[in-house]
């Protein structure tokens, strides 16, 4: 449809988005054109009033609408206890367990030095800061078990432990519901040194 | 992120389009958030841009800024030769083979008993009457390759049997660099019957 600009423009639009390629950019750009008015007014709409109306808490740095959010200004979850993750999805995907009642702080990426990201350029200082004022017995590095939020884990325990508080990682091991013979050899051998009597 | 309702929203709102699950609709949401203002407008600007300007075709219901459509006004194309395609977004598909240079006809979809689609919920009377208008040669019917889209190549091709026309088919048989290993049953059938003379 290269005789269409309004749709060609639509659809490389569309593909700048996250797991878009052309093919899919092109199905949606489709349906954006057969929506209703009424369903495509909406899908506008609540574009700009989540863009709007969200903003970071200026605690945790997590999605919210109110500052602090509503985690963070939660009295009944242990505040001793920090989680750190990498990005606000992380947070509501922990949330979601229910088995963690803590507070959370979102650094905003992980530590890569090949791109140019540093602890400056993450919510570090204030973790520390935080971590001294809010008087935290435990954080919880809950980065990404790959290459860079293991570094960002060991880089946060290198500075968390001079302040004399438990600083524990999500355990790494087979996922539930797997097969051993489908497990890939470096968490096969995580979840052998991380073993645990029964 | 219960508490953030505008948040909900918008993923409620991309969790509408196609091939986008509860996932990938929180992960696009995300993306949304964290866009440039710049490239946010952009995009709303983009999909209001395209839903304005871009309309079906008078005569061959494609997709188009301006009717009747580039492809159904450029007289270098063959007007004896049609294709019929079930959605605008097909005729792009065949155009991008460089191999066709008709004109095209989009039903609007395929006969779909069970849901309720006739042949009056497409466009095929216009289809019978533009053939016998435009001294159409040759009808290619090239809907999908489904159930549906078989139903409907047999229906229009007994439809237009009676103005002593050419109707013909897309051919089915193996995709080009597939392996016999892995062609379903049907295909291969299919591709038996297809044989032709090297």
């Amino acid at each position: 449809m290269a005789t269409i600009p309004a749709f060609a423009d639509l659809v490389t639009c569309l593909q700048g988005l996250p797991g878009v390629g052309p093919k899919s950019a092109r199905r949606l750009a489709f349906h954006v054109l057969d929506m209703s008015p009424a369903r495509a007014e909406s899908l506008v709409f609540a574009i700009q009033r989540a863009r709007e109306r969200t903003r970071r808490c200026s605690t945790c740095h997590a999605l919210t609408e109110s500052d602090p959010c509503g985690l963070c200004s939660d009295t009944s979850r242990d505040q001793h206890l920090l989680a750190v993750v990498e990005e606000p999805a992380d947070v509501e995907v922990l949330e979601r367990t229910r088995e963690f009642r803590g507070h959370y702080h979102v650094l905003g990426g992980a530590l890569a030095p090949l791109k140019g990201i540093g602890p400056d350029d993450l919510h570090v200082a204030d973790l520390l800061e935080r971590v001294a004022r809010e008087k935290v017995a435990e954080v919880v590095l809950a980065t990404n078990p790959n290459v860079e939020g293991e570094a960002t884990a060991l880089y946060l325990a290198r500075r968390l432990r001079p302040l004399n508080i438990r600083v524990t990682r999500l355990a790494l091991g087979l996922p539930v519901g797997a097969a051993l013979e489908f497990a890939d050899d470096v968490t096969l051998s995580r979840s052998l040194q991380g073993r645990r009597e029964v």
